[in-house]
């Protein structure tokens, strides 16, 4: 899915390509800027999603929030976030009814609009540490989980975790913990390494979300909050309208990793 | 202000001596437990309130959230919002209209409490690595200042940044913001060092809010942001109540310094 010239890309001419139709999963693309993920709901969900955020903070990381009518911001300057995602999904009462490349004839007047970290934010760390990242390997999206691990539940919100899975090497698995713990607003620190179904998860061959990779002998599953997690809180608490990005096809922000790294 | 019994209370019990009245600064109590700021806002306006956290999360960092009809939460266990804190402020249309020791008659059921992490927490650690504190010395309040920055606004909530000071000794500045640093929920790095002028601060001699202490020879100015930040900007944007902590007069919590410690 990394093609030869999308990691020479700016953030602008990236969200350019995507606003002109490109639909693919964005694991490798402009490394060094932060991906996030986009959830859109009414006005009178935004305080529940935003206290579900603050909650459940290794799950929604808040990069930045939309007001309702506003359709860019500095996180995606001279952009439309009704446009310039991948590839869109689009929810009503809980239920999936489209999964378009844009938005314009869903989108509504009220809608408030997060932008949440993504891990695909830290892969550029991870591989500049040479720390292989098996998804990109096989050239599919990363694997995503709903695990039993419940969210702490904020007014009309609740839901499971869900999570995304990279296989890692046994003697890495340490450099993998530092490293993405050194970025707490996408994701930070796994939650989980190990056995899948400490998590509930059944087999890891079947993804609910992405696509499946296998784990090579050796290497461990290593799990992270995944920026999914809200949109299962949307399928079980049933809202009349939502909009998020498709899972793995996120929006390209014009903020830098460096500036998310601490301390 | 510190007693040589008030270092060895739990948190309850602090909180249960604050709801028989006591009124007093919070600098120094309780050691080892996260200090929070309090404000409780009208429903209508939580959304504004949570977004203007999210957008300036080093004067507002947020440890948890009451919603409207919580009274208490796992950061103040069998406690009561309305009569925990040493001294409260009530402001109507953005006016300081009382200052009582609770808040019972004021309180409405569509109010949602915001508890926004204290600088008092970081000042276990830095007593601890050595670092002499001011106001502690003095037996005062620590003073807080009004700056000329701007805040990022959200919806209707706007106001400029305040800021707490401690004098710190020169050779002690660079322990002092990495110490702090550490701490990111209760406002962690100084936001500036040195010239009071450069924020717009003319007299030192006269904090907008808590005492004035003087800076010794050989010591320089350090300015933390102050969860007075949000009383701030209520004052600007004059929403029709507004139920705070009176600067200073803090809700101790349950949950440990310990816990906020980064990395």
């Amino acid at each position: 899915m990394t093609t030869p010239t999308n990691d020479r890309l700016s953030p602008a001419q990236a969200r350019g390509r995507f606003r002109g139709g490109l639909r693919t999963p964005t694991s490798g693309w402009v490394p060094g800027a932060a991906q996030a993920n986009v959830l859109a709901l009414p006005r009178g969900m935004a305080f529940d999603m935003l206290l579900f955020a603050q909650r459940n903070p290794k799950a929604c990381p808040v990069l930045g929030v939309l007001e309702a009518g506003q359709l860019d911001s500095e996180l995606l300057a001279g952009g439309d976030i009704r446009t310039d995602v991948p590839a869109y999904r689009v929810y009503r009462d809980g239920a999936l009814v489209a999964e378009p490349d844009d938005v314009v004839e869903h989108w509504r007047e009220d809608l408030v609009t997060f932008l949440l970290g993504c891990s695909f934010t830290f892969e550029t760390p991870l591989r500049r540490a040479g720390i292989p990242l098996r998804h990109q390997q096989l050239g599919v999206n990363v694997p995503m989980f709903r695990t039993t691990r419940r969210c702490a539940p904020a007014g009309t919100l609740s839901g499971p975790l869900v999570v995304s899975m990279r296989p890692i090497p046994a003697d890495r698995v340490a450099d993998a913990v530092r490293i993405s713990s050194r970025f707490p607003g996408v994701h930070g620190a796994p939650v989980h390494v190990g056995d899948p179904a400490a998590l509930g998860i059944g087999d890891l061959a079947a993804p609910d979300f992405g696509d499946a990779v296998d784990v090579p002998d050796g290497w461990l599953p290593v799990f992270w909050a995944c920026g999914v997690t809200p949109q299962a809180a949307v399928m079980e608490s049933r809202p009349e309208l939502a909009i998020s990005h498709a899972p793995g096809h996120m929006l390209i922000t014009d903020l830098p990793e460096a500036k998310l790294q601490v301390p």
